[in-house]
């Protein structure tokens, strides 16, 4: 199998200024056709430490990718450094030149003297076309081993790898390149981390030789599928064997895949069942509403929301029982009720969703702590709330109670 | 100097599924103790790589920081690796164990087997306390080298690195910043970049022998100064110069710097002032009630809104007169300023801001493009509508129209 390395130059990134897309870019084309990277680099500007990795590189990686340090300014140091390791000696390209030449011509900006030097490339190199900027990319054979030099600028290296890399490297390892990699990710939400795994079990029952990774993050945990094999079929149909055991077993609650959104999965579901719906938003503050609304189309099936942030607004606005808010609390199942049932009959929608807790940091007493969150949901034939902790985070708290609201709300549905 | 190495670890970073914001943000946070971090190496899940990792760490780095691979599930290495490379055992940390058993207690939810593993930490290490979740962070100390590991999930880092790593390393080794270079971002808004740089004129007069970069974004564009000098003082005096220059030439733009929030800017005037808000939302869906709502306290000056999604809400919850919504239409100057007016009045508010506009990228007509949006402002004293252009990408639409919301109400209100 044809492994990889990224070498991502640039003090910018070790300080922390920019964050390093391309490298991210770079190894999701890669895995797309089949090459796996295995580890990704990121240096400052200055030779020792680029020797070191090419060092590494030929001993150990069959591509290595090589993004920034191609300007034309003196800390721009990959051309000199490459030709110092792979001893060879740099010379001019006349079409890059002329390139260059045109690029600033058609800008009406006399070329500076540095340019000149972009026109220079190792002897023993071919030129990868860069047709937004000025640094050619540069692709050098030594022992069979692939070393691709790109620039740093996000939309020259996306260009350069979609147009001409990948290209370039499907031909070279053509042979080779009889090993498939496949991932899915299956979406669960209203779960944790470790209940997951619990309920799934032994995992090497579930997935064989291949691999599962578990990825919490505020709206559920996602499970990654890798699977290998010889063929598309064989990925495939592994895929699917995994997915089927794992939907025997935590079903009820995935809701979607890969880069699936529960608002758009719910907003889909509404719409063919011809339903709509309205929110009632406390602690939440509007971020229901503005989930629902995200998805193109909403309006279809979206009506509005309230956001009653104070309690003379769940009063005035929802008409609720000024004796039950003083009796429960703002926080409790009776309001979070309804505010549902009043939100719908408000908005004359099917179905009305609400959210009424305590985000914190402030507002949290030992009876109601931080992260309590009431949820009401109510339809025509029925009306309830749910009472959950969210943790002790305010925005984390927030975004799960928006996306349990929406789960249930999904849940319903189905 | 100091020196750092960041090692991210997780199959779904080469993968390119996610992107390594952790290790930008701890670069960055070292970098402001005065520790440059020199190399980010981003590995997979499994055990050769990060014993690779940690023996080059031992050769040729002062600090080494591990993220990942410390949750319950199989799949998490960084612990078993750790024990085997300083060859040290696991022992059970009875307070650990304890916050783990009171995190699914709060929760309400049976502790899984797997996350007693969570409160197992190398018996030569000590605890870096994490508030927010159930892995804890660990450090070792060997020949002087640090070691730390910390979880993956971004909000649990982060929180570790700000409330304990940074103090850690600043004891450990009594680290004195030497500023040779310094950075402050000004926030701009309601403003494109390239007038921006018209009005600025010659960049050359403004910054001298220092940095500026343009950082366009949908809440407007950012500028960066970078400055050099040999100390403290010569930096933050270049700095301040050219914040003055800038000033003067563009200050009606600038809400901010750095990592301010406009919501929270907003907030803080209203809170001075004792001003109340309350939003009437069509085309931003509950965006800027959202944003108000993200900070801590804001119930102080937020009293709820309206997410008016349909014709029929914007009538049955506002209140809007019907003849003039038919005459003009839900997209119009009177609409936008009825909507705000009625939502003042609704929640009892000092101020009512509203939005009616095409986010798209459906609904668009000649006369009413996607991007058109109106923006209402309403006080005691004073209500009107605003028109503006917002492009034709939705997510993009809505955005900048809750930016310019929160704008117009910043001018209101200084």
């Amino acid at each position: 199998m044809v492994n990889a390395k990224i070498i991502s130059i640039g003090d910018e990134i070790l300080i922390g200024q920019i964050i390093n897309t391309n490298a991210s870019f770079i190894c999701n084309k890669l895995y797309s056709i089949g090459i796996l990277a295995e580890k990704i680099s990121t240096i400052g500007d200055s030779e020792e430490p680029l020797l070191a990795e090419l060092d590494e590189s030929v001993k150990n990686f069959d591509v290595t990718i090589i993004t920034g340090g191609l300007g034309p300014t003196h800390d721009d140091l990959t051309k000199p450094v490459l030709i110092k390791f792979f001893k060879d000696v740099l010379i001019t390209d006349e079409k890059v030149l002329e390139h260059i030449k045109l690029f600033f011509a058609k800008r009406n900006i006399k070329m500076p003297e540095t340019n000149y030097e972009q026109a220079l490339v190792p002897k023993n190199s071919r030129i990868i076309w860069n047709a937004n900027g000025t640094a050619p990319g540069i692709w050098i054979e030594h022992n069979n081993k692939v070393f691709i030099a790109l620039p740093g600028v996000p939309h020259e290296t996306i260009a350069m790898v979609d147009n001409l890399v990948l290209d370039m490297l499907k031909e070279k390892f053509s042979v080779t390149m009889d090993y498939k990699l496949k991932s899915k990710t299956i979406l669960t939400t209203g779960i944790g981390e470790s209940v997951l795994a619990e309920i799934i079990g032994d995992v090497n029952l579930v997935i064989g030789d291949s691999k599962l990774a578990f990825l919490p993050s505020p709206y559920g945990v996602r499970l990654r599928i890798d699977v290998s094999g010889t063929d598309e079929n064989e990925c495939a149909q592994k895929i699917l064997n995994i997915e089927n055991k794992l939907k025997e077993k935590i079903g009820k609650y995935i809701y979607g895949e890969n880069s699936d959104l529960l608002e758009k999965i719910v907003g889909e579901i509404l719409l063919k069942k011809g339903f709509s719906v309205s929110t009632a938003e406390s602690c939440t503050g509007g971020l229901i509403s503005k989930r629902l609304t995200d998805i193109s189309g909403s309006s279809n099936y979206f009506k509005g929301g309230v956001c009653t942030y104070s309690n003379e607004s769940k009063l005035k606005l929802l008409g609720l029982n000024h004796e039950l808010l003083i009796k429960f609390g703002a926080v409790s199942e009776d309001t979070a009720r309804e505010m549902a049932v009043n939100v719908r009959l408000k908005f004359q929608t099917d179905i009305g969703i609400s959210t009424t807790g305590i985000a914190g940091p402030s507002g949290g007493t030992i009876e109601k702590p931080v992260g309590l969150v009431w949820i009401g949901y109510s339809d025509k034939f029925k009306s309830f709330a749910k009472k959950f902790h969210f943790g002790d985070n305010r925005d984390i708290v927030r975004i799960r109670a928006s996306q349990m609201s929406l789960e249930i709300l999904r849940q319903e549905l189905i």
